[in-house]
Order: C-alpha cells, then structure tokens, then sequence
C-alpha cells in the first residue's frame, strides 16, 4: 500500500503534522511511541491554551485531538527512508517496505551520547543493527551494547547467529536474556579502542573487550543513517521556512530540525511541515494525471 | 521606562513570544487588542491539546496562560518603530514613546477589504480561512473570491468538503480548477448583500450568486509602514530560521512572517521569537556591563 504520507515520530510534531495533513483528506501513516521526553516531562507552563500541565497529560490531550480522524499508528521501527523519485520506499525493522509520496521526519533527537569514537567507527566494526548485519559475524565474537528493550530481543537474536555475544546493559533494568548470552556486570569507561576499526571496549574496571563486532542498539538513530544524503547543519536535520530538506518530498519538524528543543516550536513546525507535504503530494498528483 | 522586550500584537504568535520571553524573566510590554481574526473564528479542529474550541474559547485559553505572569498590556497603537542601535523607540499614535531592548512584530496581516460589506459580514458568512471553515459547510453552497494563487487550491480542496464551489477569479491568471468548481465569467459589481449576514453576491452583468457562505482569500500587509526599512519578501516580513528580521534584535512571527496563516505556527513562531529575542537581550546585557 502506498499512502500519501508517512510521518515518523510520534511526539508533539509528528502528531501535529498527521492532524493537519489528514484534515485535509491525506492517508497518513505515523510511526513511532509517546515522546519519552514529553511524557516524562513534571510541569509545563509554557504551552499556550493550559497553565501548568504534566508532559503525561498533554501527551494524552494530543492524541485525542487527532482521536477522531483516520491516521494510521504504527509502532514499528524504520530502518532506512529511501527516496525513489515519485515517492519514498520506508524500510522497516521487521524487513518489510512502506512507501508514501512525502515523508516527514519529527524523530527528535537521541539525547544519548555516543560512546567515545563510536562515530568514528560507525561501519567498522560498529552497527546499530544486528538484524541487518549479524549474518557478517557467523562465528565470530561481538558485543550487544544496549540501550533499550528492544536490545535484549537483539541479542538474543544475534546469539543464534554469531560465535558469542557479550552484553552491556546501559538500559539497567531486570532483563531476560538468552543463555547463550554472557552479561557483563561493568560499567563502559571510555569507548571504542582500535586502529582502522573498533576493536576492544575498556569498561571501569580496567577490563577489556575485544570483539570482532558492536552492535549498539538505542532509540532513535542518527538522520544521517537514517536517511543517507539528508544535508545536515550542526547536527540537525537543515530545513527552510517551509520545513523542507534539501531532498524533494521530504520535510523535517521538531527538535530534528533544531534548537529551542520546545513544544511550540514543535507543533508549529510540524503543521507546516504538515501542510507543505499536502501541496507538494497535491502537485505531484496533479502532474502524474 | 525602556522595556526589555516590546510584542506588537497580541495575537496567538505575541502571546506565545510573552509567555516564553517573560518565563525568563525580562520585562514585557505587549501592545495589540484580541486577534480579531481569533477571535471570530467559531471552530478550530486543528489546535493540539484541544479537539474542536472555538476561537473565543482559545483566546481566553490563551490569556489564561499568562495570567500569572507581570506582563503589560497595552492597546495603545503604534505608529512607528525606529531601530537605535542598542534599543528601539516605539511611536504610539498618542505621541508618546516607549523603549525596548528588543522587537516583536507579530501584528498579523492587515487583509484588504475590497468589496463593500465585506468587513460587515466578516465571521457572518465571509471567511478568510477555507481550511478553517470548509467543514461548517459541508453539502452547502459557497463562493470562492480568490486573489491569489493559494485562493485556487483552497477552492480545489473545499470542493471536496461542501456541495458546491463557484469561484471568481479575482487572480485574473489562467488556473486550474477541479472540475466539480464552476468557474464565474464576470466580474464583481458591488459587494455582498444580506440581512445579518453576507447572502448575495452581485455581478456587473446583473447576475446574483446566493451563497451559504463566501471565503475570500487574499494577501496584504504593509509592514513597512510600520518600520521603515524591514526587509520584506511577498508581502511579509522576511525571517531566518530564529524569527530574526534583516534588523539587530528586531524579530517577527506569525501571519506577518508567511503563510500559512495557521495558530500553531503562530504559536511556535511566536516561542522561537521570544526565546531568540531573550538571547540577543542577555547578550547585549552582557556586553554594556
């Protein structure tokens, strides 16, 4: 199925862009969970229309205002936005494509910090995706850093694969993990040592790792792996007034798209980016008739 | 009394700039009365946090949330704003002056009204929103008087709500209608007629189109009658991505800054407005120390 729009993020941008593209009759699909930092937000006071309001609460009001309006929700992750031409093919985690006419990107943006060198290995020896690339480690050795629930199923995956899989849990709570798997009770001290790749990982102890592979597995991604060739500016998806990037079809809204990281802002953005996708999808309809 | 921020309008966009300024504590005087254009709307779909408010509602929402907040408020007109280097003197219509360390215009678009009554009857069945208020319409008649470009895709995107859409081509371009519009060969003679609200609409020819309802949409703004040498592109004020103006610590947003006029923009604008002009004070604070 193709839609007119897929929207990935879920957060007071996202959820403004699905309101004002479905307002005007668009099939819009949006992928992505709760903002965590809106909803673990205590107090708001500056978000015009209420007084003092939890991040929880606000979160809720969003979602019923769009409660009565068709927009497809999905809480799969996307692996890579391809740009076609014509359209947008969205691979997904699950190994299945989605594709849409515009796509907007109101991800937000991953507060972690990189381990150190962790950027400067990403594709030597460092992956944030061990379902794509955990065939390269048949037999060999590596390394889950985890960040996320999503890790431990990761690992486990990964274990039925590789030669051995060592873990880290940066997302400290309880988990199952496959017996298979071996938990490393350390802290990461440093980050990634290695000459052309990432070799070994230094924890607090003074231990140290070495691995064939990382696969570091957190929530949201990088744009610029998310979507090869989006042109950046300080680290933020580069948009103009109208929230496009310099790829055609392709907007940006919210804490993406830069600083103030605000929930204003955000909404604003995404009813802009929401509404510039409606004319851009309208013209290229109207052009391919 | 020099302030340290002066909002022109007290709209969505100067409310939202008060409130994220004030929050950090500069002192704020916001000159403009209720959005007229606001205010009159009956029903707003496309607010988050709210699932359909009308416009009064909003607004009271809207000053609700600053209530708390030592913010003046005056409706005193300005004449002038003159750029002094490290402040700006405002001009009232009074004759007095008053002094800012920093700019808002967030005044809105000043809409030209053209046709007799059209002021009349505005919110009485002539609208300048058809995203807005296509949906109060639906199987009813409307005319569409379009004196832009955007006035011909609302008019093909309000085809698809109401039962009928005629359009008078005020745009005098050759356009593209959807087929379900009907075109108007003639030209306007007078205005709108009606008791209580705008009901006919008379052509040079003698003909008379009744109508439910009558969205005019067109530009106009004369923002640099406001402050000389402001920087405009098509109409409005011309922005960066931070609300910045072509003038030191003079910033807008809003519909004065672009389209599309929507309160969610207005809103996030209105926030980035305030929180770049909260910097650019802080510094200036900083560097006459």
């Amino acid at each position: 199925m193709r839609y007119d729009l897929a929207i990935i993020g879920a957060g007071p941008a996202g959820l403004s862009a699905a309101l004002n593209s479905k307002v005007r009759n668009k099939s819009v699909i949006v992928f992505g969970e709760d903002s965590p930092s809106l909803v673990k937000t205590e107090s708001i006071k500056n978000y015009l229309g209420f007084e003092d309001i939890s991040g929880k609460e606000l979160n809720e009001r969003f979602k019923k205002s769009l409660k009565s309006y068709e927009i497809t929700f999905s809480k799969e992750k996307i692996q890579t936005v391809y740009a076609m031409g014509e359209y947008f093919a969205l691979a997904l985690k699950s190994g299945e494509f989605i594709e849409a006419r515009s796509t907007i990107i109101a991800c937000g943006i991953d507060r972690k910090k990189d381990l150190i060198n962790e950027e400067k290995f990403f594709a030597k020896g460092i992956s944030y995706c061990a379902t794509c690339d955990a065939a390269l480690y048949k037999g060999k050795e590596i390394v889950v850093i985890g960040y996320n629930e999503e890790s431990i199923e990761e690992a486990n995956f990964v274990a039925e694969i590789v030669g051995k899989v060592s873990f880290v849990n940066m997302y400290k709570k309880d988990i199952l993990l496959n017996p298979k798997v071996d938990l490393i009770d350390d802290e990461i001290a440093w980050g990634f040592k290695g000459k052309d790749r990432a070799e070994v990982l230094e924890f607090k102890s003074g231990r140290e790792i070495k691995a064939d592979g990382f696969f570091v597995i957190k929530d949201s991604s990088k744009p610029q792996r998310l979507v090869p060739s989006i042109k950046l500016i300080d680290n933020h998806i580069e948009v103009d007034r109208n929230m496009a990037t310099n790829i055609k079809g392709l907007f940006a809204a919210g804490d993406i798209s830069g600083k103030p990281y605000q929930i204003m802002k955000a909404v604003g953005e995404g009813q802009l980016a929401g509404l510039n996708a409606v004319r851009y999808i309208n013209n290229i309809k109207k052009s391919s008739k």
